[in-house]
């Protein structure tokens, strides 16, 4: 997912070029996260396709698909579940129905490894899709006007379109921090609320005339369970804003420069989020759940010789400090790149990584690394009045 | 334009990674060929959103786009026209039409490289172009049913979806040379033909019940004016063959490698794209002009010194050669790379350009450079029988 800023990109995953640290190879994360949500999501997609009464053809998007194997992967559980429903009642596949599937990201995202991937994939397999690709901020236009059934986006809605304006009179408002902290005075919070706001609000503009009505939204990001954000809804940030000052410290970086850098990102509470959707009106909540999500079981295998289940017990902090980092890098890499100008990024990172463990080792916050989530559906309404 | 030959890519053009040899920086005379359409497909466009009774939208797409400037070139001249007309009529562009744009080639094309010059592009200007991009071989199924209304191709359907199957017994039919010669066994004139056939039927095949009734197919590529290919409709081809017999007797290539070899190329006669447009039955001939283009006058400028006339006048045939050499480089070193795998084609390519020369130089062929292009445009039938 990348997210556009005035024309500039902000947001971008790292490409397949910095290999190691491409967000292909280090999106095992995002990849879980979808899978907690695919038996709710394939019902759906069904449950559609039945609600429609088995039309001919079906249209699914995902927003921010982003590249590698991630891209492909929630619709592509879409396009199972219908087909499957289809095949249940058709008893063979001579009339299937025929799937569209519109991949989204910004025009900087590597649609061409993703396209590379089609000739092998499941959707080939099936027959039965045609797979285009529209590039553009999903804050804007993306779609034809009713061109939309069922849209997925995972992992993309928690970016913003661009940072939070926080500066006042030359004056940077968020010092020595990258994000909300729990210690940030109150502006930093409503500010970046506000933009989160306006972003979103844009989004559901943007998908309304694009999606049919009854038509389904499905989209699953980073969010938090209170108004006011706890200390481990901002530990990311809040490490990496550490690591930086370090940095800042050490003479390896302006400090000026740390204090001017906000990340364009935003975990909503469901209060933002009911505020916005009812702002913008053309859209009933379907479903809005809260999950944690963490890499513990991941890393920790199934094995049962308790010794080995010790040793990966000691290992753990740094095991998750090192896959946290990589994770992140993987998506934060870019926007620093563009802020910070730095070729190289092990200095800031491998920093980052102690802070993590540290995070990891300490009693209060022992292998902490869950992340709150939201599942969010929402229906297209049938009628509402136009904004 | 990218063909596949069951499941592997045998046609592509050379990448921007190509640099200097790539086909976005060796396209010059494909813009050429399509530069000598541009009003008549203009005005196609226009009368067709007329005749539409100005549609809210249109869809407009581009058949084997390449990569490069070229790629959004004739979708552009498309775009301009109808938001022309629509202007003329409305008075103004606020109820302007909304404006999709698909583009297709291979899933091996670098789409990337043309997404990167979208938002700085005319058609991100007009603030009225939905763009997206249909990865797949276009003998195949690659859109929606019924969604286009303008479809251009251009420098694309001369290649065929596989080499012909120009062997038998084990025995290679086409010995020493790599295309149609005018001294070639019959059979491989219709080996040829008979491929074309098929191709060519399959495309319009796929694109009928993609296409809205009325919609309008505008193809431009390399053709013959005679049933029988004059020595001149085969000189590209048999030149570059000539170099690699070349090669073959410098030891620098398998002899048996070259008699294996077959370009998938074919520039068919008017008879032959009657024969399959008839029999596939549900497009009608609005037009069929055979054209030629040279790039003389790309390289001869308008000085009017004399002297510099006479200079350029001298070095023409060389000029022609390294141009033409360059350009077919730029398209048939990915399939040559495919056959003969290596990894440098300078040896080729520089014998190539000496025999170009020398054909250039030639008193029965002094700088004819002139290649037959057809411009086609078909019409989707109102109503057709089901094939």
């Amino acid at each position: 997912m990348i997210v556009m800023a005035e024309g500039a990109a902000v947001v971008g995953m790292n490409s397949g070029q910095e290999g190691k640290m491409s967000y292909a190879n280090n999106s095992s994360f995002q990849k879980a996260i979808a899978s907690a949500t695919k038996q709710a999501r394939q019902e759906m997609a069904a449950a559609l396709y039945r609600s429609k009464g088995r039309p001919a053809s079906m249209a699914i998007a995902n927003l921010g698909c982003a590249t590698g194997p991630n891209a492909l992967l929630t619709v592509t559980d879409a396009v199972e579940a219908v087909l499957a429903e289809c095949q249940q009642s058709n008893g063979s596949n001579s009339n299937a129905v025929e799937l569209q599937v519109f991949l989204n990201d910004l025009p900087g995202n590597d649609f061409n490894a993703v396209f590379r991937l089609l000739p092998t994939s499941p959707l080939a397999a099936t027959g039965r899709c045609l797979v285009s690709a529209w590039p553009g901020s999903f804050y804007g236009r993306i779609f034809p006007e009713a061109s939309l059934d069922y849209v997925v986006s995972s992992s993309s809605l928690h970016f913003l379109s661009s940072p939070p304006p926080l500066y006042h009179d030359n004056h940077q408002l968020n010092r020595g921090r990258i994000y909300i902290s729990s210690g940030s005075p109150e502006v930093v919070l409503d500010t970046y609320a506000a933009q989160f706001h306006a972003d979103f609000s844009a989004f559901l503009r943007c998908r309304s005339p694009e999606m049919r009505p009854g038509g389904l939204l499905l989209a699953t990001f980073v969010a938090r369970r209170t108004s006011c954000p706890t200390a481990h809804d901002c530990y990311i940030w809040d490490l990496l804003a550490d690591a930086l000052m370090d940095m800042a410290a050490a003479g390896l970086v302006d400090e000026e420069q740390v204090h001017a850098f906000n990340a364009p990102y935003y975990s909503p509470s469901p209060d933002d989020l009911l505020r916005a959707i009812d702002n913008e009106g053309s859209f009933s909540v379907r479903t809005m759940r809260l999950f944690e999500i963490t890499r513990r079981h991941l890393i920790i295998t199934s094995s049962n010789k308790v010794d080995q289940q010790e040793m990966e017990e000691e290992l753990l902090p740094r095991q998750l400090a090192i896959e946290t980092a990589c994770t992140i890098r993987a998506v934060v890499e870019p926007m620093m790149r563009n802020h910070f100008g730095w070729a190289d990024m092990d200095a800031l990172f491998s920093r980052y990584c102690l802070r993590l463990e540290a995070y990891y080792l300490d009693k209060d916050t022992r292998n902490k690394d869950d992340i709150t989530n939201v599942f969010l559906v929402l229906e297209k309404k049938q009628h509402h009045n136009c904004y």
